[in-house]
């Protein structure tokens, strides 16, 4: 039996928890692979841990009537995440806390925590890979442990995995790509009509668009992926500060419309390239011409095409979050721990 | 140090020992892995075995001046293939010969005797796995080796591994692509002006098409690749007979010109789809929308979308054939087997 602790029950938590549900049978039939839930650990959700695997259909129903973890009938509530990931005796912790960019907190506790204790950990969450992805492999690998982040980068769909692993005997010279979905929704509702502002309010009402947009609209997501992707697989030490960055708070309809008439698009492109063994990254609008595969990726679709000596340009394109996305690439580190 | 037995040494044959000269000190340093070529045997580059590793770079040379790789200086010359793989004390057998989709033959005795000696095989070459990729795959666990198929399918852009390791976790319903080149050059090319057969024959001048262009242009080649990812990536057991068929050869330039003018491209596209449980698969010239990532997949230029329950539709663009680019696949596959 592989033991997971939890930590996090937000969208993504429960997601992940619904998914695995859903999945049990399948990844023990297919991957060998026995995974259970022993301990989840939510900022306002509770906490819940049950040594023998909580029975997550049962949890998840009892969540939805009461809001919280801690209405499942046994187990022990009310730990912290800390004590969580120390006590449960899990052999993996995924940590799904919200990004934190500056500070990579709460994660960052979590992750070096579980890390040093020889527990394998799989985030989502992008702050601490942004911050400090080379610390804590290092530290993974000390401990003889697995630190994996494929749904840091477009959620489940293949970003990091691909290019550190699928792509394996390539060296990665180079990657560009849409990796944020919300301010390509916003460039692709503009070129159909509609200020910034009128878009962007439109964004925030379905959904797509925090209340407070910045993080997106003004390029720190992306940023924050640019770092992880640069580190991980082109084996840079950047910090989100070294990232030059433009947002998409500038653009006008204008500035769409002239570039739709030279065949082109704007594009928010976050891109890394290496020279001279030196790593640069850069997120900044971009006209891109309408034979280029990014030009073709609309409304709230990710795509990443990396730059390599051996395969040239690959491109992957695909959904870059959601709840059920992100828990699919977390499953899929987990089964590669266990491959 | 990890053995290799190279059988076939035409364009992809000697791309491979190119790449692995090039890449031998980073793949020990950066995947631990000591690869050597010990032996190699070519229908008509003469045949070489060499014990402890032939030096490539010279072994290049000399082929280069020579034609046959029997002018190395040291060796033993002169063995057929399968004397090649039964003598060579390899631990892979890299199999690059020419794909016959109808015998399979004579890749398939290889890959037969390589497995059942308990060795490791690579294959480029589409005709055994598309005639017997589940035989092959239960000799390869019986013998507790791997049978790997990566540069089948869009050489050695990720595809095959793609739908069945870095999407693990996700049920693939599905996929379609444009998976062979030629024939989406020939209607790039005739999208632009220009009949079929001056197309066609532009094409073959280029060296994109064969003087019998019936393996692309009736589709026989994209068939092939289909049941290689139906049976690898969706578990089905389709034969190439199983799959309809209709190539390229009736597509007219007025039906290129109507499709446009409905913002469609006409694409030669391979599929499959899993209902009540049956895959079923075809191979034929479609409309596709402009907003489909595929219908901008123009030139030689491959693409293929998996369409799974996790992630929805994942898309991936790349090229799909060369000998470095195949090559490339070959070494990734190389790398996972001793990951």
């Amino acid at each position: 039996m592989t033991k997971i602790a939890l930590i996090g029950f937000g969208v993504v938590g429960q997601s992940f928890a619904r998914v695995l549900s859903q999945k049990q049978q399948e990844l023990k039939e297919l991957h060998g692979l026995d995974a259970h839930i022993v301990a989840i650990s939510g900022r306002s959700k509770g906490s819940l841990m049950v040594k023998e695997g909580i029975e997550l259909e049962h949890l998840l129903a009892s969540f939805e009537d009461n809001g919280t973890v801690e209405s499942y009938p046994t187990g022990i509530k009310g730990l912290d995440s800390i004590q969580t990931i120390k006590e449960s005796g899990a052999d993996v912790v995924v940590e799904v806390t919200g990004t934190n960019l500056e500070t990579g907190e709460p994660g960052l506790s979590h992750i070096r925590k579980a890390l040093s204790m020889g527990k394998h950990v799989i985030t989502c969450n992008k702050g601490p890979p942004a911050l400090a992805y080379n610390e804590l492999k290092g530290l993974a690998d000390e401990n003889g442990v697995k630190f994996r982040i494929e749904s840091t980068v477009m959620a489940g769909t293949p970003a990091v995995n691909l290019g550190k692993e699928t792509l394996a005997g390539n060296k990665v010279n180079g990657f560009k790509g849409i990796i944020n979905g919300t301010t390509n929704y916003i460039l692709t509702k503009m070129e159909q009509g509609g200020g910034y502002d009128a878009t962007l309010k439109e964004a925030q009402e379905l959904g797509y668009a925090e209340a407070d947009p910045a993080g997106d609209v003004e390029g720190w997501d992306a940023v924050g992926k640019v770092v992880i992707l640069a580190n991980t697989v082109m084996g840079a030490d950047l910090k989100p500060s070294d990232v030059e960055r433009e947002g998409i708070t500038g653009i006008t309809p204008t500035m769409i419309d002239e570039a739709k008439r030279e065949n082109m698009r704007i594009k928010l492109i976050a891109q890394a390239h290496i020279e001279d063994g030196v790593v640069s990254a850069k997120v900044a609008p971009e006209r891109v011409h309408m034979t280029d595969p990014l030009a073709n990726v609309n409304g709230t679709m990710n795509a990443l095409t990396y730059m390599t000596d051996g395969l040239q340009d690959v491109t992957v394109i695909g959904r870059g979050a959601g709840g059920v996305e992100t828990a699919h690439g977390i499953i899929s580190d987990l089964i590669a721990i266990y491959r």
